[in-house]
């Protein structure tokens, strides 16, 4: 059984095809620059070189097409017919409050995606895009949404609704949802069985930090808190986003530089984060490597970024009252061992206890590594993510009519023999 | 030596006069209403009962006047002659970067008030009018400037800024800035006295719970972090003002509902925290009563606010490293016990235990109390707030020649003998 797992954005397509009996990934890669020109596919089949083709592709359909002949074409290809696909997975990001699982997509549930799409006007509109692409090429499938969102509505209220006008909530749904749900998923079920406790006596926190970045308390196996909330705005230091600051300062600006509302949003999204304190980088490595070489800016911008990853350490301590672990995952949180040792160095008070050596070894996207030391009180982890497993273990359960939730949903993952190909 | 402490707010004027000589108290009180219309004076004297009085105040001139009348008044006052002041302390709220210290008032340090206004379009230019109206009543008495912000000028550089684009800093002062800075200074050398340290060993989290709501991370006596920002609308839910939200939130109602950035900032700052989540209440004696009667909104409320309180409990412990002491102050902070015991129960794992009994006995604004039990690693006090004491040792200490500045100067009520009269 082939499963097809993507992801859209709104210039790119991500896709995996995964065969669930040998329990591989068989092919993925990537159709970047999708609207926007100069559209290209990149395509990886373990064992052979990476495939790059230059390929026009004004919208979704195209992308997806293109993908679809790749991994069927006689030389680059891996399935022999399409028929071999026996289902797709689709990233969907915003879920709203109407979705707390995966679901088989019908015309209701894409009805109720597109409801929601104000909250996500940048990430729901290529998702349904892609949908409907997928739909249309692979018609006979069943297709499943993959919420980023499900795995938070176990939020109590006070930690989801906003200390704003209550009618805000009930109009338009401002409240904090957040994001990344399988990542957290993943990596806070595969610390449970680091630790050897089961997910529903263990409390985490995982810390997403890639292009976008989150975090996530964790107890007894649930969301109960998490950084990022309306929008993928709040929370940590990301690349060209500003996460938390004074709710006046918008405003503040608008009025300073005669914005508009589009305007202060664009700026805040785009040219805040690491990009705006050094005004030249988003991507960790060229901060690090610049800061080491007396840039001021560049220094300040790796201390704010860990200053508050260590902030948002303490506050979901306090969240969860006990913890067991703390995960660093995704790109940033696998690789930058510096930024990891800035945030957790001096935390011994707090039961934190790091180990240097540790530390700098783990730089690998492939191992699961402890960087405190084995007299630690509360463990961290560096874990690489894994979404599109979730997304492929969600489909084939609900296929096989076995699943229930991300809960109590028996993951492979979740398994202390698990082993990762 | 008679000590006149003056708070102009917007449509207020606080006094209190200070006998440096006795360490007493001889009169305070407030003009209200100022500006807006039907304003009155509440005159109090220990001993006497508390004397009202209408009058028309359509500027802070008029309202200081008044004040001034109402001290030497044959009937009501205190003082035989106006010469008998001998110093005035203003309160001013934004000091930007330049104030680090309470300072003498001239020409230059006017211009440099007027200079920061704009971060604070509300409460500098009454603050202003105070000093121009007190000024001209008393031109021959020192006036000293006493700032919110000073305090908080010892936040290193990855505290204080903001993930944004840098060049907000350098155009238009966009940082951290911090307010309340004298009641944290109080409450903090007054928690060093209680758990037998100096201020220079101690690391203290300070929660000022009034009308406004900020904290402050204190390390070796100094601010190292606190939770309002650019402006006073940063941090923990208060009575109208949001605090931390998502920051695409003022944009996204933007677009929604076609306001301007002015429209935004007054309903973010006016019409959100426990009045928004509720729809009615400011007080949080109302709120508390209506939770216990059932009304959701109300206890969700509670519990948003609690829930904040104490992430900011966690949040701040990770940045000292090792905490000492946590202090609630001001009007909530020292009253309402159903919302500390709410923000510290179950804290025991982090190292915070609660003595409920103790916590509900501590409802005085006159008497410092521990509300932890004898075995609890961090210890929790409330502490009544004295900002006016604090106004008048740096005015005294300015004429004296003997303040240097908050983190060195030897304050009263930082030694262990002293007794709050």
């Amino acid at each position: 059984m082939i499963i097809l797992a993507l992801n859209c954005g709104s210039s790119s397509v991500k896709y995996q095809l995964f065969d669930w009996e040998r329990k591989e990934v068989v092919a993925k890669g990537m159709v970047e620059r999708v609207i926007i020109g100069d559209s290209f596919i990149m395509h990886e089949v373990p064992g052979r070189e990476t495939y790059r083709k230059e390929y026009e592709c004004p919208d979704h359909q195209v992308a997806i097409d293109l993908i679809i002949r790749t991994v069927v074409d006689a030389e680059q290809g891996v399935l022999g017919d399409i028929n071999e696909i026996s289902a797709v997975g689709h990233r969907v990001v915003h879920g709203g409050e109407m979705f707390t699982r995966s679901v088989l997509i019908d015309e209701k549930v894409l009805d109720a995606v597109k409801d929601v799409q104000h909250l996500a006007p940048l990430h729901n509109p290529p998702n349904i895009a892609g949908i409907e692409a997928a739909q249309a090429v692979l018609p006979h499938v069943p297709h499943v949404a993959i919420f980023d969102t499900a795995f938070h509505q176990t939020m109590p209220e006070h930690a989801y609704l906003y200390p704003l006008p209550y009618e805000w909530y009930e109009k338009y749904g401002v409240r904090r949802y957040g994001f990344h749900g399988t990542s957290h998923l993943y990596v806070s079920k595969r610390a449970a069985v680091l630790i050897g406790k089961k997910p529903s006596e263990s409390n985490i926190i995982t810390m997403h930090i890639g292009n976008g970045v989150s975090h996530c308390a964790i107890k007894g196996g649930v969301s109960v808190d998490t950084s990022m909330g309306l929008t993928p705005l709040e929370g940590a230091v990301m690349g060209t986003r500003c996460g938390d600051i004074d709710p006046a300062i918008p405003a503040f600006m608008m009025q300073k530089e005669n914005l508009s509302a589009k305007e202060i949003d664009s700026i805040l999204n785009k040219k805040s984060g690491v990009l705006g304190v050094t005004g030249r980088f988003t991507d960790r490595r060229d901060v690090i490597e610049n800061a080491a070489n007396g840039d001021h800016r560049c220094k300040v911008a790796l201390d704010i970024e860990a200053y508050r990853l260590r902030k948002y350490i303490g506050t979901y301590m306090a969240v969860l009252g006990r913890l067991d672990a703390v995960v660093f995952t995704a790109g940033v949180g696998e690789m930058g061992w510096p930024i990891r040792e800035k945030t957790i160095e001096g935390l011994e008070g707090i039961g934190i206890k790091l180990d240097r050596e540790r530390n700098k070894g783990a730089m690998t996207r492939k191992r699961e590594s402890l960087i405190t030391t084995d007299d630690s009180p509360i463990k961290v982890f560096v874990i690489p993510t894994d979404e599109e497993l979730v997304f492929t273990e969600d489909v084939v359960a609900i296929l096989n009519g076995t699943y229930t939730d991300h809960m109590n949903f028996d993951y492979s993952f979740a398994r202390p023999d698990f082993v990762r190909k």
